[in-house]
């Protein structure tokens, strides 16, 4: 029995407050329309309070795409009336309110007591109700929270309404198994947790956000909250790509998803562009060497059987192929391999003193291409050249 | 009682190994003495049977720093000899060797079986020790092995003298609680382990690296093998940034390293500009933004005090200060403390229709700057110009 989680995307909310990452309401409507085709179940559209702009965004969001459409607010009146306006052409709306969770928010952010922000919270998730939309609550900072509170504050929202209860790691402060553990306290604790979802919402501080999002979601979750290319605030926010391959890839956690994995490498590359914001290379996934073998004892095994590397078939992800790069790492089973692709047939002899060649060639340079393989070949007179 | 752990670089091998990432001799120098200095205990220095080029990087390294030099081969004669020569001038040298563990890898790359995998491990393992060095096995691949088969060999290559017995995760497949799991088999079955430092080597396939890494060193192992900006083969990799980290804001871990965290920016971007490799911007502890706050709610509670959304304190990393920056999402706090650094001092109302026109600005342009905001002021009469 396999349990489907929902993929809350917030790429165009969490991503674009990025510095630098801004977008026009028809950059987004572009970039949303991809993610309803990659399978997402929520997008997150904006902040509409926050400025017209934003605003504008959830609005025009709302009328493109039919999968749902989030907007967020503090748990203030006017931010609530200004989201249930701009979700009105939603097909699926829903308002994203919440409030601080954790004594340090509570007392140096806004400097009030548990009780209020509790009564808070409970008025924000009815008056969000009163707006005819699905209401999602966010217990900001709910990683350094003190767990007993937590469990009373998601058990009163929940008895307010709320349909999805969302547990942020804001800082980015837990470690693997204590915020697994912290998912399944209020497994345990909250009496009426099933009558809503948990969401998970991971920020990666400490290079954790992807690890805390599959331990939330093997210990209960049922929504993973997570951006294209882990963009977002500080450190970002839990890849997408990550979250998507570890759970098709890892059939023993029980849990699949929507998500069409060969759009992965497309959807990652616009909203690269689009935001200007660069994708390193080492980048799981989607980065542009995730697929490359470089070593020499690398690259022999890869082209003796590509399993010997490779979990993920690169097709999957919507990468056309692997690539085998020669550089001053490489062995001769990778020389042999692309010089048979250049139509040479070396026999041991012959490769052996191409090899040595391709070395002093391959120390100067940073790589070695095709044109300086036939230089290579031109000069090792042993060669029979049987091209 | 805190419990030491070892650091192993291998930035300049299993780093450097990536395409467009090679260094000459002189470079690998420069980065080795910045290493030393970060405070980690090994340094792997290369693959001297690969190349001229690496087998004069390591025997310069083995000259240029005190801290342990390590040296890769494949369990072959030829391979442990030449790296014994490479590491003649070496304080501390160390000949990394090691064989397939997996069943694929044995099967697939080596095309043999348990028992002759088992004979070439001991065999090689013994060799390297009559070089006088320090010895380190590589179970390739043992993220995949069977675990029975896996502890067969620890044990057996720990009484032929193995001073570490490194467990790579060389496919990144692991999930953090099962790597951790495997560790912790180790721990509980091979009768012999407490000769030997266990290593944790993981790749970033999965976005698990610095998560694996943890759950190892959680289960008992004693030694970290990482990178700086976690470069490496395909999706590289763990993070020696992020780990140092970890362990550093979590003291409920019990672990401590030798490193000096607020070096880790500087030796970040040296080895990121000298291998031409960019870290992305929302990349954990080092990247451009991690410390940045953008939207609205997150720079209003920075404000009033930083622990609110920050864990760690950029200092600790060598990064001078914490930014704010000016965007769409930003708030009134946000724009009152820069209006301040510029010298103005707006009341209420005069704020309330600063942020209007800040907002109109900041809708049209990705980001709004201190000339901008001049020329807001300027542009809003009812300032009173208190300048």
């Amino acid at each position: 029995m396999s349990r489907k989680i929902e993929i809350f995307d917030t790429t165009l909310r969490d991503g674009e407050q990025v510095p630098g990452c801004q977008l026009s309401t028809d950059e987004k409507v572009v970039i949303a329309r991809e993610l309803e085709l990659l399978g997402v179940d929520v997008i997150e559209a904006g902040f509409p309070i926050s400025s017209p702009g934003d605003f504008l965004s959830v609005v025009e969001l709302s009328k493109a795409v039919n999968v749902g459409v989030c907007a967020l607010t503090r748990s203030k009146k006017e931010d609530i009336d200004v989201a249930g306006e701009a979700l009105h052409h939603a097909k699926r709306g829903r308002i994203h309110t919440g409030i601080g969770s954790s004594d340090i928010h509570i007392k140096h952010k806004f400097n009030t007591t548990r009780e209020k922000v509790l009564e808070q919270a409970v008025w924000a998730v009815g008056y969000a109700k009163s707006k005819g939309v699905e209401v999602e609550f966010f217990a900001e900072d709910a990683g350094r929270a003190d767990l007993a509170f937590l469990a009373q504050m998601v058990e009163a929202v929940i008895a307010a309404g709320a349909d999805v209860v969302n547990i942020p790691d804001t800082t980015g402060y837990c470690l693997p198994h204590l915020y697994g553990k912290r998912i399944q306290y209020l497994f345990d604790h909250v009496k009426n947790i099933h009558k809503a979802t948990i969401s998970v919402h991971c920020h990666n501080d400490l290079g954790l956000a992807t690890a805390n999002t599959i331990a939330g979601l093997m210990a209960g979750a049922g929504q993973a909250e997570v951006t294209i290319n882990g963009i977002g605030e500080r450190a970002g926010n839990t890849s997408l790509e990550e979250v998507a391959m570890i759970i098709k890839t890892h059939k023993d956690l029980g849990l699949h998803t929507n998500l069409k994995s060969e759009k992965l490498y497309a959807i990652s590359t616009l909203v690269s562009d689009m935001m200007r914001m660069p994708v390193q290379p080492n980048k799981a996934i989607v980065g542009a060497n995730a697929f490359a073998h470089s070593s020499g004892i690398h690259q022999d095994g890869f082209l003796k059987n590509s399993e010997n590397y490779e979990i993920i078939n690169p097709a999957d992800v919507g990468v056309p192929t692997s690539s085998i790069l020669l550089t001053a790492r490489s062995g001769r089973a990778a020389l042999k391999h692309r010089l048979e692709l250049l139509g040479y047939q070396p026999n041991k002899t012959e490769l052996d003193q191409l090899y040595e060649n391709f070395l002093i060639v391959a120390d100067e340079k940073k790589s070695v291409n095709d044109e300086d393989l036939v230089a290579i070949v031109a000069n090792t007179p042993l060669l029979v050249q049987s091209k």
